[in-house]
């Protein structure tokens, strides 16, 4: 049981993180393979102690993370099944917030992004393809560091022109260093391929921002971070 | 003079901050009349002791608050002029920095007012229409005050269901309160229909969000914010 | 009965259309009066002689054009009642088609709007200056004439630089006059005031073209289109 | 000499799109080889016979393709070379006129494709997958034929429930179908792995679709097409 009583109004998002994790779980398990249905919203509720609203909510993350399909009328089936070394890398009910702040990100480093490709000065854009260069060298050596990967997206926060933006992907509370361990942990262990597709992404930003194309700066950044939560979640992401 | 030697690169937008909150003063001060011409660039850096780039950021943020007009080979010139009371509000090089937090604002809180239309519960709508309602109830009765309307948006953020977008905007460095206590000083010391004006905006928004209409809260929203930035520059803004 | 058997999956919209068409006519005239219930989904399906997915994309537009509320598990309220000249301006299946070229238009000028403060040649922002002088004096002479709001609409899309903007407005069967006669027939015949409301919002796309603002420019242009699509349907919309 | 007096004002995008195509041409032909400095804006000017305003529009396109790199202070570079059969694929001019037409599909499409998340039945999501298996079938058979990668796009745009939008990509003024023609006669023409390197990128948008992560389609739709503005003009694009 889950829920308290009179907090659900309060904190919905909490309670909604635990059953997103517990059936996460129990899909990366096989408990609910892949094809199969799952148990109704009623009975998931009283299963996990929530109220019907905190399970749609984690359902319709699910849906969103590819995870299980909402058929009108018939209920909702699973889709694919999570890698199972996800348990091993991160507490289940984190994976949650890991994809809030994906989702975060990706609002705030996708317009960093056009306004880093808008008002770059040079000095901005060499430190920025420094750290590209930096990173491809690594992942060349068989290497994927986070350190190096945050770098890149720093680099490109800053030149945006407005503190605010990096204020905000690196304050006290919330840390994208935090989260790049959970992710890189994941993305290195999975196939040394999966190195040089995130630094492909990179390359696609890093050119918009030199040829001072905004809108394709904002589209390649929110691209790469919308790639970066499936592939969080799917193991069969080629390559 | 402002620059020092080797430092420009490192923080340009303090510089620019500086250039900015010094041409803004000369324009209050009607030492750059509306209708005439500033300085060039070449001029106004060796005024203020800043490289050419610095002077072009500062120019092109002018222009973006509608304050001068750049005609291309013709030079800058004053179109309007910020009112006499901005200085006794404000420190003139924080206005930047002001101005900047808004454009941060946009993007986040425009995504959050998105989010929350689609996700919103009864409760947190209802959280959000008891404090719309509060602060209308205090501007009929002649006060506007910023607590009021902070809650508006802090309601409207936790309603997103992400709680990365209120941090960002009330974090340690962040302060949503500090900016709003400059802000509604002004607004509230000039005209009691900009109340009015703050409120009619924050209804579109709210109207949206219980529409569960997610592009027209995201444009009413970021609508609402240009509009904030505009008044804290603009006396002739009606009503 | 509207839907013919096994056309549905072909044309929804059409059907929806309809059934849009005349919820709208029932809640004018007072048949569903503010504040009552709707009958349920299944109810107003065999009522239409449709199916409960047509019902629901309908009852969804209502909702985003505020005039219906959808709670969860207790049904759909009427929130407020359009303006009861609306079905003698239109034909009230066409409302909803309008709706939807309105929310194209969204799409395809706020971009334009955007593109316009980027590009916009000293040329081009005087046509637009004109065509935006013209409609304020007409107004301030008490007309209001949709021949001088379409050129300020197509002055902006213009100086976008891009003809496909243009074209997708002002196409042989998308028509940009036919809809503005409607809409300005019903803004006329209601208010002085509300042609003065029209030449603000213009003023606001027009002053960040003129600032070379693509940000504000592309959310005035946005949040003009909004209001237009609510103003339709509003009778209490002030002023 | 392209400009005759008095035009340039009128239809600036003409005189642009020659320019344009000219430089390419140069560019493709080697004439101005990577590396090297294009001539000064004034230079080209005189060249072309058309005024600076132009030249810079011209350049300004070039450097949002990739082509060049404009230095402040130190005039505009050579940055990467479009493929030699450009010129046997397409009339140098028309490319100007493709990729603002890709511009705009870009605006359209991925609203589009946001609505079709949110909005598409099941029949809807059908046909789209109906048409993505086909094109993938076809590649695996060494075909790419653009009716079939039309067939999906144009079955996203129907699923968002708004006929303006198919309307906007094919009416008779213009045709997807052309554009598409000549993008994929130099996409096929070049190597087998581009068709697959397509085929991925449908595959994105249609699980965002099926997943009705609305955000998620709108950014793969926004990559496919500035990803296909690029392939248009990029021989070292990977496969």
């Amino acid at each position: 049981m889950i829920a308290k009583p009179g907090e659900e109004a309060e904190r919905p998002s909490t309670f909604a993180d635990q059953v997103y994790g517990r059936i996460l779980s129990s899909i990366a398990t096989g408990a609910f393979p892949t094809g199969s249905k799952l148990p109704s919203e009623k009975l998931l509720g009283e299963r996990f102690g929530v109220s019907r609203p905190v399970v749609r909510d984690a359902l319709s993350r699910l849906q969103r993370d590819g995870l299980i399909e909402s058929r009108k009328g018939s209920g909702s089936f699973v889709l694919s099944s999570p890698p199972e070394d996800l348990s091993a890398a991160a507490d289940m009910a984190q994976i949650a917030r890991y994809q809030r702040y994906q989702e975060f990100r990706l609002v705030v480093e996708g317009a960093a992004a056009a306004l880093a490709a808008e008002r770059r000065t040079s000095a901005q854009l060499a430190r920025i393809v420094d750290a590209h260069n930096k990173f491809i060298a690594e992942i060349e050596n068989g290497q994927f560091l986070w350190q190096s990967d945050r770098e890149v997206h720093i680099a490109i926060a800053e030149a945006a022109g407005n503190e605010f933006f990096v204020e905000s992907l690196e304050g006290p509370e919330v840390r994208l260093s935090d989260f790049m361990t959970v992710s890189l942990k994941l993305t290195s262990s999975r196939s040394p391929q999966r190195g040089s597709l995130v630094a492909r992404e990179h390359s696609n930003i890093v050119d918009a921002i030199r040829g001072r194309d905004a809108v394709a700066a904002r589209i390649a950044m929110e691209f790469h971070l919308v790639q970066a939560r499936r592939r969080m979640l799917d193991k069969t992401l080629s390559p």
